[in-house]
């Protein structure tokens, strides 16, 4: 709280006189997580339904991506939370991204994140990644269980999402080949923050366009797959809207980074 | 949204063509619950930390209010939602609750309180309820069970609220008489809204007290008890430092109640 | 333990010293439960497929019902337990029976059913009851929410059973009338107990067939409806065989019983 | 099952036309885990009345271990299974472990151990493992992650698990130094198995000590470290009795193994 007078502190609520009850910690946030990645192309109709000016349709129109990962997260505030309770420092992500583009510069939004532990879900409302709960499942590989074996030629990795008793995404990966970090498609992320003002729920408080400050981008363990990707009809999701018209191979890596915070790129208020 | 030409809809994240995925519909909200309420006093120095000016002192310095419900809840613009998914209209809640004024006028600030189900995390974030996701376990009562059976003189109410593997807060009820509305605490909130910038995380975008704007209260089935509460010492919460010093008595009743927004009384911008 | 020298006790695993880690305790166990009965015919070959000899086809072969229930339920050892810890004393399940005969006599197989509590599916392996855990989701409903109210003609029930990431049953209601006791089905369950040899995978230790000893069943506010049932194909389940071929209506009422234990009345070792 | 007339399928219930509904799958099982083992002497007379006859006391009375680990299991008749549906082939697991012998042969009786998964509560009845659910959290390393990093020395890791709203078990784990397969300690498990009989809860129909069948053990990256333990006081559990007097050190690994079943040595009934 930048007011001296205020006797609460905390990134976000609950604010409170230590702010350790605080739900998210404040930034920097540190990630180490395992990423499985499924390229697919949908009808560009579709996609560009969900790109709103000023950003604008990217240079292959209907492009998207989905990730599954499994995250262990800390904060610059709170490092040995891993250690603390486990529980505070991992989650599991299935995550949409659409390309698009911003002042000719190529990125992807991010209609469509599903995590399945509460403070991802309010740190990613703050920066702009529209979270809802659900249930991850992801193949986890063990070189010694000796009927599964470690990552390999032809090893195959499954992610289901569930949410509210529906299933709503699945992909899976078909391991084909070792891969280097330069095959992996190159992310930029234009993020969507929006907070509703409470005394009108037709005008948002908070409504801007953010591009998310990301840094020591690390990958290792890249392999190369074939890929498969469905999404399902839902009473409560629009991502079957989606659906895959081509699949575009995928990845299994592991990845490390920064996010330090976010720059506004555009206000809508 | 007010602006006409942005094409994607929702109450809050994510925004998207139909609107059906946001995480939270739209106002008003309406509530039915069973509810035990626990009353008691603590510290009135603990309890005066959490009430920010212009919030004052109430009355009765250190006096507190905990909450255990099961709510079902619906909106205006789904009103069939508990039939069409019971998942999305269901929640348990724990919410504690201290004494404060404004401007001379008694009511409630609401330092803690958890849930577990993510629409009501968020939509409590965008009302100004600091919420966080538990496990919230409630005594229900059974007519029909032959060891068990229904309210009645001597009936007990046990509420637990665990978080990341910690207990966090433990209240029972013994009922002791039938009780009337009158009897109820009168209650009105004074709650905080807090939404992080993301460019200065020591900057808050949104931060301001609101009343919250109820109506159709309704109140039935009540019953007068002797009470006890306990808050656990935990490493992501400070609820502990409210160790009740005297229990006041509590209530059980089901509720109704429409929440149609709520009113800004200050802004700390 | 009948065995005076053996120093652990406890009805099930694990044994202790003191009894008391006992996953199940033992009988008599007290039911109050919230129930969803929907009546259905499927087709009679794939029904008749799960019955075993010496148990025989019913007189109205292909006949089933499908249960959705909030249970709460506590044992003669431990009376208080709703109270002690509601986690130990309430559960939700979904149960298919199918209708069969013993000797003449008409009564239900459940070939399936799924559990949302790990003392009621151990409970359930005991008494012969097929118990796997799933989410179960019912409609509740609420007298002072102002849009969802209390059960009356146009009420509207669901209930969705869900598990490993994919929904298995869903099961709906309309309330058309009050009904009597006398308007519900008889129920009479032959239920097989199977637990496996560890020295020879092939063969049971335990396998048999058990009338359940039911007693002290009581209903009250009964309504029946018209009602819908889909089971749904997945990899881990065969309900979907029993698709219903006509909907036969439903009930919506609270019950409650004593199980005392069981009779077996035929042994396959 | 070895009647050929028997038309239904499956190693335990349900049984069924396909088979495919059991909630376990037959043996072999095939397990890779992440092990955290954390070593402890507790007070003699307490383990020991946790020992029946025919087992005995071992070579160092109070001796336990207790472990934390994350499984991956398949079956030989779905090998495929971590990848068809990975919930159906990961959990999570403490167990506690306390020295005995048999005719002059050390050992362990496992007297508690909790998991977070259905098919493997049952599939440790089976064997002999006295399994109840609980949630589990353990610490996950990050090489990629900048605050968290590797496994090392000077790394620490934790393991949570609660139950039912209470914390159960708590261990923690310092890297020390690289260890080797020698240092671990040697392990020969002596289950017990125990199923009720339904006409007579004092009888159980199944009651026998198990030498679990394991074959195939494989170890790797161990590391050794300093370790801590503790156990709560609890409604539900009598694991407390256990306190631990002193610790012993502890390790962190991958392992993998076959279990095949099992070799009655004692029967009670």
């Amino acid at each position: 709280m930048s007011d001296k007078k205020f006797p609460l502190t905390g990134y976000t609520l609950p604010l409170t006189p230590e702010g350790k009850s605080s739900l998210v910690e404040p930034p920097p946030w540190y990630y180490g997580g395992e990423v499985t990645q499924v390229l697919f192309r949908t009808d560009a109709a579709r996609a560009t339904e969900l790109i709103p000016a000023p950003l604008e349709i990217g240079p292959d129109p209907g492009q998207g991506i989905v990730w599954f990962v499994e995250w262990v997260s800390v904060s610059e505030s709170n490092p040995d939370l891993a250690f603390i309770n486990p529980e505070r420092a991992i989650y599991r992500e299935c995550l949409v991204m659409i390309q698009c583009s911003f002042q000719g510069e190529p990125g992807y939004i991010v209609p469509y994140i599903w995590v399945d532990n509460d403070f991802t879900l309010m740190r990613g409302f703050v920066q702009g990644w529209p979270k809802k709960m659900a249930r991850i499942y992801l193949t986890k590989f063990s070189e010694l269980n000796p009927k599964i074996g470690g990552k390999r030629v032809g090893a195959k990795m499954k992610g289901i999402c569930e949410a509210h008793g529906e299933r709503i995404v699945e992909g899976s990966l078909v391991f084909t080949r070792r891969a280097e970090p330069s095959d992996l498609p190159s992310l930029k992320f234009y993020l969507m923050r929006h907070f509703p003002n409470i005394e009108d729920a037709s005008k948002p408080a908070v409504h801007e366009i953010v591009i998310s400050e990301v840094s020591d981008v690390r990958v290792a363990d890249i392999w190369a797959g074939e890929a498969e990707l469905k999404f399902f009809e839902s009473a409560f999701e629009e991502v079957a809207a989606l659906a895959p018209t081509e699949m575009l191979g995928g990845f299994s890596h592991n990845m490390g980074l920064t996010i330090t915070g976010g720059r506004v790129i555009h206000s809508y208020r």
